[in-house]
């Protein structure tokens, strides 16, 4: 098994290569795809993929273009939320949002052209394994769990009502509801389709178990440190109203609760991957990423 | 083989039934999509869909779920398509454009739950081939195709080119490029996902031909439609500025000239077909329907 880093960077490598190829009279969508591609972030999502696939017992690069798929996806996903008519962010990780360079036309075109081209990305690489059936079907199953985990039985529905929740009057199950759609569906979307490419059924069950919690906590976390960060920008009290309208873990259960939530998610994740100490290395370095933040 | 009514009522008849189950606290996402898919239209990419697999020898049941995939994926389009930062409409069909229902936000991820749906919906249709690996087989090159038809490397492309045409400053080689990418690609791809779904390899050949041109013969009726139909409701001469900014047939080669382009499109698809006589009636009544709308 190999670390964080490397999987990140095994990503990194590939994800401009692995892109369709754009006709030269069309530069305009390539630089706008490439635009929030390049634009950083942690690469958590195809990590794991690539992490599941070695952990289950094949070569990670099996599992490098659907790792690139889940990427556009993800990226997609900001590009489309970051819109005047979503969440109208200006900045994202420092740099101007997609649609703030290349217009809103544009930025809602580019995020098409990700999310269709992760579809192509898995297409060419399934087209790879037209003759070997064993590995055409995992493949499928991969491809299933990324669509039912982004789609509007996942990454969609979440969206939609977090949109619908900043308008008040709505509680604990619809939190729920949001942060299990918007946000765990992808993650044990990503680690699933990682898993069946790498086929094991006894680690299949382990990681599915870990996808859930490490998912729930991530947004948790994500939510806390949303708070935390806004009040220190702020210099004050802890606690802002940085999330002022979304329904969040703050919102509904108060600072402390969230972290103790957060906390008990991470643990449950970490007692899954227990039984396989260092083989399972990776998955606890990211559940440490989450600890750190809430903790340190 | 049937005819086009026939394959439009089987496809109207599985669309709703076929989009994935969405959470009942999610209702919005679900209005929001089946209004914009129960809008009508014509169905003629899911009907080219149906129609190619049964001329290649199979069921059309069999290929109905990638038809309805190809209804979510053109329904997507014309929902951004409509947005205020693209074309701008109000109205669609003589009824309210999505944004113009369920506000901008919604509207974008309905369109995004759409596309997805299409995927999603491709790939429980293959899980149901898991263990038949010539019928799994077939189904990926369907998706293939129409991943390919309807991303970066097809309308996707189109659709960022036709809005940068509108800068002026380009001609024909954009005009083909746009007709080609924004339209064409999309119809090739429904006929070509029935074509591999139905396995004939000598029916393929034919049909491979049709699709290119009967793409293109719709995508400059459609151009030429849209100046004749502006002219009428305007009472003036015809050759209006119905597309003013627009880069269409009929801007660039005139309305007569772009109406002879057409002919010709719709002759080259007929005579693709020609040596299956009343085998191939259904794609004849495609092209008539095309005749019609220029000559009569």
């Amino acid at each position: 098994m190999h670390n964080y880093q490397y999987y990140k960077k095994m990503t990194e490598e590939a994800l401009e290569e692995r892109l369709p190829r754009i006709d030269r009279r069309c530069d305009t969508l390539r630089k706008a795809m490439t635009y929030s591609l390049e634009a950083g972030g942690k690469r958590l999502r195809p990590v794991l993929c690539l992490a599941a696939c070695e952990f289950c017992g094949q070569d990670p690069a099996f599992a490098l273009a659907f790792a690139c798929a889940i990427e556009y996806i993800q990226t997609y996903s900001l590009i489309h939320d970051d819109l005047p008519a979503m969440d109208d962010d200006d900045l994202r990780r420092g740099k101007l949002t997609n649609h703030k360079v290349f217009g809103e036309g544009i930025a809602i075109l580019a995020g098409d052209g990700l999310l269709s081209a992760a579809y192509e990305t898995m297409a060419e690489d399934m087209m790879e394994s037209l003759t070997q059936p064993d590995q055409l079907r995992r493949k499928t199953l991969a491809f299933r769990e990324i669509a039912k985990g982004t789609g509007c039985r996942g990454m969609v529905a979440g969206q939609v009502c977090d949109l619908e929740a900043e308008n008040g009057g709505f509680g604990e199950d619809m939190l729920l509801f949001i942060h299990r759609n918007k946000t765990a569906a992808f993650f044990y979307a990503s680690v699933l389709a990682g898993a069946h490419l790498g086929a094991d059924p006894e680690k299949l069950e382990a990681l599915i178990t870990y996808a859930r919690n490490m998912g729930m906590a991530f947004q948790v976390v994500d939510d806390v440190m949303d708070i935390k960060g806004e009040a220190e920008k702020r210099g004050k009290a802890v606690g802002g109203d940085a999330e002022a309208g979304k329904l969040t873990y703050p919102s509904v259960y108060g600072l402390e609760e969230s972290e103790k939530i957060a906390r008990e998610y991470i643990d449950k994740a970490a007692k899954a991957m227990e039984r396989y100490g260092e083989e399972a290395a990776v998955f606890n370095e990211i559940l440490d990423m989450l600890r750190v933040q809430i903790d340190g």
